[in-house]
């Protein structure tokens, strides 16, 4: 299987980088919050382990990478305190695709020990983190190294970029990498062990709804009309399919009743608007930003890398630009939210 | 203590990169090859793990990085075919100051993992290569989880920049270090497990002994020419101090029966010519480098973030076209060699 190298959230900390324009991830991971928690005191309710294997898969880059490892080792500090034993040792693995800018994330480190230490004073057990580049549609990690899995805003992300534009072959490429993300999970961890999954998806069983994906449609649409304004050819367009799928609920409990090592313990959704409904701050321009450009600067900072691969870096601007006024537009005219699904699912004995 | 976070290896792969001028620490990974070579064995007669961890300090980025890795798979490869059993489980930590270019390291592990299996076939046993960023005179890894540590070239950096000018207190800063990082690694290391260690040094107990600096004192004469011009400050000069020591065999053994956990097998040394001996390929230019040249784009590729931080990026051309020049004039009188300290311990039973 081709594992799709090309898409790694924009580096550094410029002004289209993906560390200034994951609000929305960011969102995601603080909704999602109170179905981490509770996986995780699920663990700690059947054993204590003195050393806790921790992994988050897709962690990207920027203030969100830290953020979710983070509220991990606050939840399992404050229940250690409640119950007065030390903290376990914390073996955290942050996973994403070679391309990912671990350099920032491995920079950042020294001042989030430093935080963590001044917070939980000496009662704060070790904490070892470590960087793991590689597709989480494989193996990552050792044999029954994993108490708890984490993926965020990653697993809408198909592993080919290949499949025909064809809604049937999506549905089918999701099924498989799913089938095997859960299979490699599986080895990798621990009974009992929890994951918590949050990725885009959609809420009814056809794949057309608008819910699903119409941010690419309109994606789409400005591409289109570059195509008509002759700055991008029409056949660099037709040989181009965004590896991206939402699944509904049912899809997702198919696969994972398929492959057979997970309970589900918890399966639900969330709305999320486009621009996370939060004004996010810009240091280079007194204007406001308007939602659709705020929404823009989003989806650039995620998928630049591939679209840049394939149309040119010198159509980025104005790509953009174009698709911040359509989507202006459709919010001028309609509600939009990502449907936002999460699950919970604890690795049975065997 | 405060961790020494300015040093490292220039980053990317152009001209003045540590990618590209490394030959001669690559040459010494080479030279101590049986050391490695013999402590791996000397583990795998005692017993045979089914998952081996494997950790390397001071790791840098450049082809460096995945050699040694590369070198030690194949040793245990080797051995578990002749004994016609299947390969461990290899967890690989490569281990580096959180400034150190991991991106790069990551970018080639896809190349490498489909290297190894193409060489090795299905007998290959699963490998998991992870980063960590973080001081080595500090604890990096999970209690008793490596079996094997190797450190090249990295060890007669010294934690702190701010020891005086003076050699006691070097001396001192390096058995202090020199301990921290022994008594980290012994919390950190199964019992038999071996550590190989290979650093800058000097054969006499004097410190002031040419072999053991001579190359920096070049340096410190390059510089001193530009304050002479002032083009630097001789104020900025003064408050300069290269945190490096070159040990002797005896401060080595002083500290490892200091700190207890460990048992000397083997404790020897090597020579290297300053320019590694080997004619670098350069495609920058069609006139062959003098050796002077070669030095200084060596050591250039491992000090300029730290000459550049205290004296300026502008003086950077110049100081190491000073110090080419004073290199050549030297070795055109001199013989100068580096010496290179290798040692081989076993972590203690208890």
């Amino acid at each position: 299987m081709e594992v799709m190298k090309v898409l790694h959230m924009n580096k550094g900390d410029g002004e289209t980088s993906y560390a200034n324009n994951s609000a929305v991830q960011g969102k995601i991971i603080t909704t999602a919050k109170p179905v981490i928690e509770e996986a995780i005191l699920g663990i700690l309710c059947e054993t204590f382990p003195e050393s806790i294997g921790i992994a988050d898969l897709g962690c990207s880059s920027g203030p969100n990478s830290l953020l979710v490892i983070s509220e991990i080792i606050d939840i399992i500090h404050a229940k250690c305190r409640n119950l007065g034993r030390p903290s376990p040792e914390f073996r955290v693995s942050l996973n994403d695709l070679p391309g990912n800018d671990f350099n920032s994330i491995f920079e950042s480190l020294p001042a989030f020990f430093k935080k963590q230490k001044q917070e939980k004073g000496i009662g704060f057990g070790r904490c070892y983190i470590s960087g793991v580049a590689g597709s989480f549609y494989d193996r990552l990690f050792p044999d029954k190294s994993l108490h708890f899995v984490h993926s965020s805003s990653s697993l809408h992300w198909l592993s080919q970029s290949s499949p025909q534009c064809v809604l049937d072959a999506y549905s089918l490429q999701f099924q498989n990498n799913f089938l095997i993300f859960l299979k490699s999970r599986a080895a990798e961890m621990v009974a009992g062990g929890r994951m918590v999954l949050s990725l885009m998806g959609r809420r009814s069983i056809d794949p057309t709804t608008e819910e699903s994906c119409y941010q690419w449609e309109l994606l789409a649409q400005a591409l289109m009309s570059l195509v008509t304004e002759r700055l991008i050819e029409e056949e660099k367009l037709d040989s181009f399919n965004a590896p991206y799928y939402a699944p509904c609920p049912e899809e997702l409990k198919m696969a994972i009743q398929k492959e057979g090592s997970f309970i589900i313990d918890r399966l639900g959704h969330f709305e999320i608007d486009w621009d996370g409904g939060v004004e996010e701050l810009t240091n280079t321009t007194l204007l406001p930003l308007s939602r659709g450009q705020r929404v823009a600067k989003t989806v650039r900072a995620v998928v630049e890398s591939m679209f840049e691969l394939h149309f040119g870096k010198a159509m980025m601007d104005l790509l953009f630009a174009r698709y911040a006024e359509m989507v202006d537009d459709y919010l001028s005219k309609n509600r939009a939210k990502y449907i936002n699904l999460v699950i919970s699912i604890i690795k049975k004995d065997n």
